[in-house]
């Protein structure tokens, strides 16, 4: 039976766009894979602690040879591994915050983020298709003026791909915040757009990722 | 009396590159600050919790009209927003974890950085020398092979500008797990000329901005 890790990092949970388009994709998945499970971690409800010393520490120590404090450190890191693990597919939702990703991603990611087991030479959830939702309250596109201060997309990419080999694909929604902000009224339409071409890309990638877990 | 905010991100608190190189740029300012007052704040012995919902909405509501839990979560802000807006000069020592900085981190800029206030037109803060001590495990400088992997000093660069105004400067300790790391034993002696020459950098620029306060 294949398995979704649907994770969602957005503080708001109302009126939060990457949390919406990430239900979409979940939504389709659950259509195309009916007997499936998903593992949802709402990283804002329930947020991971912050990666501490020991459990970096655990990570070169034989189990045996654990500190009961390094044990329960490690526990809370094979937890979230496994999850990964287990994953056919992953969606995550992630809002851009001062130009990068929550620091409740980033603390999940320190503490999945494993050398010698998610990665290393040979990456345990190699190959695994992820589908990242990252919304964000203006334009940070190629070309924009603001193109050089956007580090979510070029971020998880690098470190999806080239820590974890995860198979990496973006539903990038853009001015989330044009009704909020004055200053974007004029985006309010390519707003709309964007969000409708995102809950679009999102329900597309669900039904691709599904088909490749079935054949 | 001059004011230092002296932040340590590192999780590990033995051998930590970061830690000692922000530690030689807080004694050396102390030395030319015989009267003056450092607020350290160690991210990972005490971390500040990450955003909340409460939080970012009483960002946009009226002192008077917050509800408890929004005062309570504006309470945070504000504590760690006054220590930066006190402070003539700031170190922050931060290690690269999966090519970016520590959860830790992300959460006190995440907490700091309120539109209106530490950001937007004008920044209370703007003008505050900060020094970020950047060590990382490897090389990822202009020229290596891993440079577009580097995402500690890229982004510090563009948030702390770009979104609090402050006046940035860099000190990198690079190739820190040489001693570590079988595959890093070719650059044992680049770890010790790099970190020694941390060691001077960050102690001349503390002389730097302990000049420019008095003056």
């Amino acid at each position: 039976m294949p398995t979704l890790l649907h994770i969602d990092s957005s503080a708001l949970t109302e009126g939060s766009v990457s949390r919406e388009v990430a239900a979409t994709f979940r939504a389709e998945w659950e259509a195309q894979n009916p007997g499936g499970t998903v593992i949802h971690r709402d990283l804002a409800a329930d947020p991971v602690p912050h990666l501490e010393a020991a459990g970096i520490v655990a990570g070169f120590v034989p189990a045996e040879h654990r500190s009961p404090e390094q044990q329960a450190a490690f526990a809370v890191r094979e937890e979230l591994i496994a999850e990964l693990e287990q994953a056919d597919a992953v969606v995550i939702g992630t809002p851009m915050y001062n130009f990068t990703i929550p620091s409740t991603l980033k603390a999940w990611l320190d503490q999945v983020i494993l050398i010698g087991r998610t990665a290393g030479e040979q990456p345990s959830a190699a190959g695994t298709p992820v589908t990242v939702v990252s919304s964000r309250g203006g334009s940070y596109g190629p070309g924009s003026p603001r193109e050089s201060f956007e580090f979510v997309t070029t971020y998880l990419e690098k470190v999806l791909t080239g820590m974890l080999g995860l198979e990496v694909d973006f539903v990038v929604p853009e001015f989330t915040l044009a009704r909020v902000n004055p200053a974007l009224a004029d985006f309010i339409d390519a707003a709309d757009a964007s969000k409708a071409k995102a809950h679009e890309d999102a329900a597309a990638k669900a039904k691709a990722v599904s088909a490749r877990t079935a054949a």
